[in-house]
């Protein structure tokens, strides 16, 4: 590749306290990276941007590495293929992998999943047919197993995963109900993704409207906010209630503990007395169920049960911005960013 | 039977605000009941205390209904069979049942269990071989699942249940480290037990004597307590650890909400990044699994390999005094009051 084409890419500048600003990333040149023997050279076409990412920012311990200084943001990407070094992928082909924040990336052939664009558009290689859908399904079938006629919940209703864990709850024959940020994010979730239900948790009556969108009480939470919202729906779980720990969207930007009173005993005494099943989980956890689940999300999509949404952003030097504003609940759908066409 | 002989019980007087006193409870004398037809009349031997009675003093809702005021206070019992008018029971067998804090109590014989007082001294079936014993026995194995060489941890760890729940891990091929309130508890935990290792809470070096305790981290704890004890094992847990939840005795007696920092956020964070299962439950959830939990439990006695402690307290009039004790840690072991020869 030419020498005069340069790789763009946005670095971590320094670890965020509280709210990421600008001065948090800085946009970098960088040259082109040269693929080793059995790697494949891409161009990213999309980036995904990703709530879980705010965590990888910090230099605490959690399920992986944080991202260094100075190094770059870690993100799922949809590329096509410019060099393969290895005889699984062609130029041309278009394909996902962890190419992070940047215009151009070298992975491994094991490292990367061929896309079929027959399928479905590209993007939804990284919403409802990648990682957040995958997490939808997983999750929600393996934790929260809802049944039917029961009630389940999800907070961020309207979001990458949110949205498909309400309409696979539909699909299974439970009652979903979406609680998301404003009025028009609950009309999208009722009226397009067809929930039974969706609450606006910024809205005054915010608790009573979601006893009456849950006249039986809730039976299965899905949880990817935590915060007021939880504290909210906490005295609302049935008996034997089951809750999958996806996000907490909520304390990610947190400095600090709440003040008190330390309600940890109210919600130890409802794990008790109710019989609650919580449990935090990862896609990954589940990483030998991810074909099926592609499998069966195509299948929805192509028969109309299931339905999407994409908030599209272009321009890589646009990504911190957009990712900023995914933390406080800016987006409508699963947030992309178009890097190159 | 003879109108000389009264019934003497222990009613609940008036609803406790914080800890239990001699003023909640009231001895009363009633006429012996007369049994209906299917009922068996019984004379209270012993009485079981335990914690989960002190929910029943409060009027909130729980898993079952509270103690009404001027009623008996409800308890396990064991009894001898008075008068029987149900063939399954004759006069004299040794029975269990719910028979309340009273020297006389008529039952329908479903709601009875025979003992064999050829297994084991009779008191076991309030303790270890009751339901205790299956409290333990089920919640450990369905819900902490120890593997061969992981570490569990039990709080309450020289109490009914706690006792039990530590030697099984052991018998399943996973170290056990209990947590009690007194080296002496402690020494009895590890000598009299067998367990790998015991911590004394109201030490001042429990978090570091936990640790040390503990050198792989914690797999599976089984609560007991909350409180600072939960507190102190949180950030010691283990990724995919599962938490059994199956008493709270530290907050039974709370009146108000510990102060600020409000730390449910850092649960919640825990239970996302390290995927913990946290699940409450109680004896009857598992009620199909009694006569095997039973079988075993009685299996591992005779051979030696379970052991138990009784703190056996004469006269129904001492149980108002003997459980205010259990709910601060003064038993040593299971509590039984004996009412009877």
């Amino acid at each position: 590749m030419s020498n005069k084409i340069k790789n763009r890419k946005i670095v971590l500048a320094k670890r965020p306290v509280g709210k990421p600003k600008t001065e948090n990333f800085r946009l970098e040149e960088d040259s082109v990276p040269v693929p080793k023997e059995g790697e494949v050279l891409c161009k990213t076409i999309y980036l995904s941007l990703d709530p879980y990412m705010r965590g990888r920012m910090n230099d605490s311990k959690s399920y992986t590495a944080p991202v260094k200084i100075n190094e770059v943001m870690t993100g799922g990407t949809v590329g096509q293929v410019l060099e393969s070094r290895n005889p699984i992928f062609q130029e041309g082909d278009i394909v996902y992998g962890y190419g992070g924040w940047q215009e151009f990336w070298s992975l491994k052939a094991n490292d990367l999943r061929k896309i079929d664009s027959e399928l479905a558009p590209i993007t939804t290689a990284t919403g409802v047919l990648g990682m957040p859908g995958v997490t939808a399904y997983t999750g929600l079938l393996n934790i929260g197993k809802p049944q039917t006629g029961e009630t389940i919940v999800v907070s961020a209703a309207s979001g990458a995963v949110g949205s498909v864990v309400g309409q696979i709850a539909r699909i299974k024959g439970a009652r979903a109900v979406g609680i998301a940020g404003s009025p028009e994010k609950c009309k999208f979730v009722k009226e397009e993704l067809g929930f039974d239900g969706c609450v606006n948790h910024k809205g005054p009556d915010f608790p009573e409207a979601l006893k009456n969108a849950c006249p039986k009480g809730i039976d299965v939470y899905f949880e990817n906010v935590s915060g007021k919202v939880f504290e909210t729906v906490l005295p609302m779980l049935n008996d034997f209630a089951r809750i999958p720990v996806c996000g907490l969207i909520a304390l990610y930007n947190a400095t600090e503990l709440p003040p008190g009173p330390n309600l940890t005993p109210l919600l130890m005494r409802d794990i008790l007395v109710k019989r609650l099943t919580f449990r935090g989980f990862i896609v990954w956890d589940f990483a030998a169920q991810e074909k099926e689940a592609l499998t069966e999300l195509a299948k929805w999509i192509s028969e109309g049960k299931l339905h999407y949404h994409e908030d599209i952003i272009a321009g890589l030097e646009n990504a911190p911005e957009a990712f900023m504003g995914l933390l406080e609940g800016k987006n409508f759908g699963k947030l992309v960013i178009q890097v190159s066409s």
